[in-house]
C-alpha cells in the first residue's frame, strides 16, 4: 500500500523556515482536494465536513468548493464557515449542550440543519422560527465502536443522542410530530479513527431499521439518514480501508432495509479526520539532546499546547528529520542561529532509544520511542506527519506559547497563511490588572 | 481536618452569575492571600510562584504584593509577570527549551534569574549579557515521587535538567567556571500534587549533597538552592500535609547538611498550583439531563476546552449545585431562559448513577461519578472546587467555544474582571481566506 501521508521535500521545507520559523502548521491543498474528490467519487449521497478535525475557515472555504456541506459542533464553528463564504444553508448545527443563544444564532443565519441531541434541546426549539432549516434527530444505536474511549459515541452508555433501544428515540420523534417541528432524517456517529467500516454499518442500519419503524408507527418518512462519520487514517502504520470500499460498503448495508420499506432517503456521512489529517505535517526545529539514564532526549519546539493528542489519547505519530542543522544556518536570521554542536554530547549517544520531548513544563512526551538519525543536533528541522486533523483546532496557550500558524501550500506550490501566528500582544489582550495591584509601594 | 477550598455562597453565585454568565472561573483574593502568607509565615528563605499554575497579569501582581517572586517558563509567562507590574528582577525563567530569542527577551529585559536545563542551553549563554542575570543550573535529583507520571519530574529518566548521579550536572558546573558562566545555585522540582514531602526532601538533600561536593571539589559556593515546588492540594478528600509542616520539614533535612560543610545558601521554594487551586472555582449550567443505560448525564456548558485535566490526567473535582433552576430564572435575560423541565424526563431518575459530560465532540467526561441532588434540571447552576490552577492557563478554543472570563473577588467582595472572556471576533482574528476561494462560482 502506499503512504498516503503529505510529507515536505527538503527545498519547501527550507524555504517554510525561512519564510515563518517553526513551530509550523503546514496543510497541503493539493493532498486535501484529492481525498474530498475520492469521497465525492465514492459516494452519491450528501457530504459534509466535520469541521471540529480543522476548522480553519481556508479549509471549510476548501471543502465547500469541493462539494461538501459543513458540519459545525458550535456558534464559533458555524462563525468560522460563515467567515470562509460557505452559505449557513450547506451547514449543520451538531453538539450535546447547544445553548439557546446558539441555536438563535443559527436559526438567524438561516442555518441549513440542525440537529436535536436531547429532549431539553427539544423543548428549546418549541416557538423558534425553523422556515429556513431542517430539524434532524441524534440517535445512539447501542453500537461500540473498536477505538479509544474518549473518542467512542455510539454505545449505549454515552451522553450523545436519544437512545433506540431505550425507547427515547421513538418518544422524540412523536414528540417532534406532536408540537410540529420540522423533522426531516436522523443521525448517528459511532465513533472515530476507525478502520473498518462494521461499526459505521451497524449503526446505519439500526437507523434505517428505525427509520423503517417509524414510517409504520407514525407515517413518518425519513428524508435524510446521515451515518456520520470516523473512517480513519494512517498515523503510523495503520491501514484504514481504502474511501472507495468504504462508501459502498454502508451503502450496501443500508439501502436494502430502506427499499423494502419504500423509503429512499438521501444518504450522508460526515467525514473529518480521514478528509484532512494526511494532508498535514507540523514542523518543529530540535532545541536540545540530552543523555539521561541510557536515553536520548530530543527536545523540540512544540508539545503539549500545539498538539495535546499524545497527551490526551497516547495518540502516536511519525517523525522525520527534513532538515539538518546545516542545512538550516544559512537560512535563519542570526539571532536564531544555533550553536555549533556541544562536545560534551558526541560520542556516546550510538543507538540509544530515544525520546521525543516537548517544552512544556510537564513530562510532555511527543513520541515515547522514536526513531531519528544518532547525528540528529539542536538546529535540525523535523517534520510530524498527518497533522492536518486535531491539532491547530485543539491548541492552547499552555505556558503561554503564542499558537503557530499555518500555512497552506496552494495546488500552484505557492504558501500562504491561512492562520496566522498568535502574537504576544494577542496573549495579553484579555488582562485587566486592578490598579491598586500595580503600586509598588503595596509589596509586603 | 477544615475544608480548606474556597466556595461561593449563594448569593455570591446569583450576583455572578447574573453579571457575567457561564462558565466563569471566579477566584478569591482572601483566601490567595491567606494562602501566600502561610507559606511566607512558615519559610524563612526566598519563595517564588511558578506562574504556569495561574498565570493572570492579576494572579502575578497579587503574588509579588504578597513578597513572592515570579517563576516563568517561557517570555509568554515573563511578559504577564511584567504585564502585572512584577519587575523583571523578581523573576526566574525556567524551562526545558527556552529558545535563543526567549533568552535574549529575558537578559534585555534584566530578568532576575535563568535556570539552565542542559548543554545545548549553555552553549547558548556565551557571549551573551549576564551584567543584570543570575544563572541557576536545573538538576535531576534522581528521585521518583509518587504522582501522575506527565507531572513526575524528579526520576533519572526525565527530559528536565542535568543530572547529578550521571555526571551531567558535575560537568555542567565546570563548563559554566570554565567559561565565566555567572553561576550561582542549583534547582530542582521533583514533581507536582504530592501530599507529603519525602521527594522534596529527597531531592533538596541531594542538591545539599551535590553543592557541598561542588565547593570540595572546585570551590564553587553555592548561593541558592531552590527545591522547587510541588506540594498537592484538595481536590476531593486530599489531605496534604499543612504548609507550616511541609516547609520546616524541607529546612530540617537541607540545612544540616549544608552547615556541616560552611555553606549558608539562600534557600528557596516555588510553589504554584497549591497556591492557587483551592482559591479558585468554577461556574456551569446544566443545559441537558439526560438517562442512558441506566444512568443519569448532567451536561454542562464547559468540558475538554475549559479545563483538559480530567481529559489529560483523569483529574478528579468536587461538584456541587449552588443555584437552581427558580434562582436563576429571574437572574437571566430572557433569551436565556430555560423551560420549565421535560414531563418525559421526570419521575424516573431517584438514585441512578450520575456522570457530569462537558458539550464538546468526544466523551468529554468532567467528573466520571458526581453526586448531585435527584432533581437537577436545566438551569441550574454548579460550582467546581478547587480549579484555581491549571484550568484557565490550559484551556483550548477546541470546537471553537471563546474561553471564559476569570472573575477576582476583591477581599473588600467586589467582583473584577482579571481576564474577560474571549469574543467571537478575536477567534477569527488569525483567519485568512484566500480570495479564490471565496468566490462561488468555482463549486463543483
Amino acid at each position: 500500500m502506499n503512504d498516503p501521508r503529505f510529507r515536505l521535500n527538503p527545498a519547501q521545507a527550507a524555504e517554510l523556515v525561512a519564510q515563518f520559523g517553526t513551530p509550523l502548521y503546514v496543510l497541503d491543498e493539493a493532498t486535501l482536494r484529492t481525498t474530498m474528490r475520492a469521497y465525492r467519487a465514492s459516494f452519491e449521497g450528501r457530504l459534509s465536513f466535520a469541521a471540529k478535525a480543522n476548522p480553519a475557515s481556508a479549509v471549510l472555504a476548501i471543502a465547500y468548493r469541493e462539494g461538501f456541506g459543513i458540519d459545525v459542533a458550535s456558534e464559533g464553528e458555524l462563525r468560522a464557515a460563515l467567515y470562509g463564504g460557505v452559505p449557513a444553508e450547506a451547514c449543520t448545527m451538531h453538539g450535546n449542550n447547544k445553548s439557546l443563544a446558539e441555536i438563535q444564532f443559527a436559526l438567524s443565519v438561516g442555518i441549513g440543519e440542525i440537529v436535536a441531541d436531547n429532549f431539553s434541546e427539544l423543548d428549546k426549539f418549541i416557538g423558534l422560527d425553523f422556515s429556513m432549516t431542517r430539524l434532524l434527530l441524534r440517535l445512539a444505536p447501542g453500537v461500540d465502536p473498536i477505538t479509544h474511549e474518549k473518542i467512542s459515541t455510539g454505545q449505549e452508555d454515552t451522553k450523545f443522542g436519544f437512545s433506540i433501544s431505550g425507547g427515547d428515540a421513538e418518544r422524540a420523534v412523536k414528540y417532534c410530530l406532536d408540537r410540529g417541528l420540522p423533522l426531516v432524517g436522523i443521525h448517528c456517529h459511532v465513533g472515530s479513527q476507525l478502520l473498518e467500516p462494521s461499526a459505521q454499518i451497524a449503526g446505519g442500519e439500526a437507523l434505517a431499521r428505525f427509520a423503517v419503524e417509524m414510517l409504520t408507527k407514525y407515517g413518518w418518512r425519513c428524508e435524510l439518514l446521515n451515518v456520520g462519520g470516523g473512517l480513519g487514517v494512517r498515523y503510523i502504520h495503520e491501514e484504514p480501508m481504502p474511501i472507495a470500499d468504504y462508501c459502498a460498503s454502508i451503502v450496501t448495508a443500508v439501502k436494502p432495509i430502506l427499499d423494502a420499506a419504500g423509503l429512499d432517503p438521501v444518504l450522508a456521512q460526515e467525514p473529518g479526520r480521514s478528509l484532512v489529517a494526511e494532508a498535514g505535517v507540523t514542523l518543529y526545529t530540535v532545541g536540545a539532546v540530552k543523555l539521561a539514564a541510557g536515553r536520548r532526549y530530543v527536545v523540540v519546539d512544540g508539545g503539549l499546547a500545539e498538539n495535546p493528542r499524545p497527551a490526551l489519547y497516547g495518540a502516536e505519530y511519525a517523525v522525520e528529520r527534513v532538515l539538518s542543522h546545516s542545512d538550516v544556518s544559512n537560512l535563519r536570521p542570526a539571532t536564531e542561529l544555533t550553536p555549533a554542536p556541544n562536545p560534551l554530547l558526541t560520542g556516546e549517544r550510538m543507538g540509544l532509544p530515544t525520546r521525543l520531548s516537548g517544552r512544556h513544563c510537564e513530562t510532555d512526551t511527543l513520541i515515547e520511542d522514536v526513531d531519528l538519525p544518532d547525528d540528529i543536533q539542536p538546529g535540525d528541522v523535523l517534520q510530524k506527519l498527518a497533522t492536518g486533523a486535531y491539532s491547530s483546532s485543539m491548541a492552547s496557550n499552555y505556558n503561554r506559547y503564542p499558537r503557530p500558524a499555518t500555512v497552506l501550500i496552494r495546488t500552484t506550490g505557492d504558501f500562504v497563511v491561512i492562520q496566522r501566528a498568535e502574537t504576544h500582544d494577542e496573549l495579553l489582550a484579555r488582562e485587566q490588572v486592578p490598579a491598586d495591584l500595580l503600586q509598588t509601594k503595596e509589596r509586603s
